[in-house]
């Protein structure tokens, strides 16, 4: 079985180092672990090297059958914008196995209040901008948390607070186990 | 046709007024708006307010024809979560015109400058926590880019700027306009 590791992973400093731990982790539960392609992905060189990356990373995906996204706060309040597409994608798709877990698991609202002073309006919140802020006790847009779980499985959150959200992977290897289980199903 | 109106709109104060204006342009092109539900939709009381949004939501797009996802940064240099989940979800389909627009076209990592100092790594950018900042003058996350682009029709964008991004209705009218044309076609 085929596992697409969607994730802001590839923006580390080390994410070569961490792609090849999260296949290692694949391997160890017989399972192989698509890394998104960064650097140099194949296809025309003519061709802008972020849409020859874009064509890499939906071939990885159109040949997986099961996605875990890392859905760990990126830069904000929320996950990565392409992992949350992957997610979309893959879920869209309706036939593949779809994971996720954050290793950030507060709620939205208190994630958005470290960054920004938000305001009561009756009994909705507001940012400054006046924009409303989700407040469901979800760790992130009810899209994201729904769609995992009436997909099937849950966000995975670790089951103790982490040192490094951006590097730990025992939520990571807990999804890998609920797939390798599929697999054996 | 029935198109999917996708957007942190219903997040605005006036996100009703909003709607109604949009489903006003795509009733004057012929097309039917499904403005996404917020405050009381259907579904059993028992369950919670999050989850029945999600499917009433999830209802609304798995009928329509079209998705029109407004992709103006919300909260951040990104679009919003909940919408970029509803492109990935519409995209996964593979069966849905799938359009978009940002009133913000800036390239991305302008919009990251603006909220916290990057620096160079080599060739790389990375934002104060190593994060790779992707720098490749496309306005939001290459997935979402090319992922329009390739389904057919680039992120739209004004083409003059606008006093008021998260109001203002010229590029979606030009979406519609698109969207339009496909149901003649």
């Amino acid at each position: 079985m085929k596992v697409y590791l969607a994730g802001p992973d590839v923006f580390l400093p080390d994410a070569k180092r961490i792609g090849q731990l999260k296949q290692d982790i694949c391997r160890q539960h017989g399972l192989e672990g698509l890394f998104p392609v960064d650097g140099s992905p194949p296809g025309d060189v003519g061709e802008p090297l972020s849409r020859r990356i874009f064509r890499a990373n939906t071939a990885l995906m159109d040949q997986a059958d099961v996605i875990i996204a890392n859905l760990t706060p990126f830069r904000g309040p929320s996950a990565d914008a392409g992992t949350v597409y992957e997610l979309g994608y893959m879920l869209g798709k309706g036939d593949r196995l779809c994971l996720g877990y954050s290793n950030s698991p507060r709620s939205y609202i208190d994630k958005v209040r470290d960054r920004m002073k938000i305001h009561a309006d009756g009994s909705t919140f507001r940012d400054p901008d006046k924009l409303e802020v989700e407040n469901f006790d979800l760790p992130d847009n009810l899209m994201i948390v729904h769609g995992l779980e009436l997909a099937g499985h849950p966000l995975v959150v670790p089951t103790e607070a982490v040192a490094d959200p951006l590097h730990d992977l025992s939520a990571f290897e807990a999804c890998v186990r609920i797939a390798a289980q599929h697999t054996r199903g």
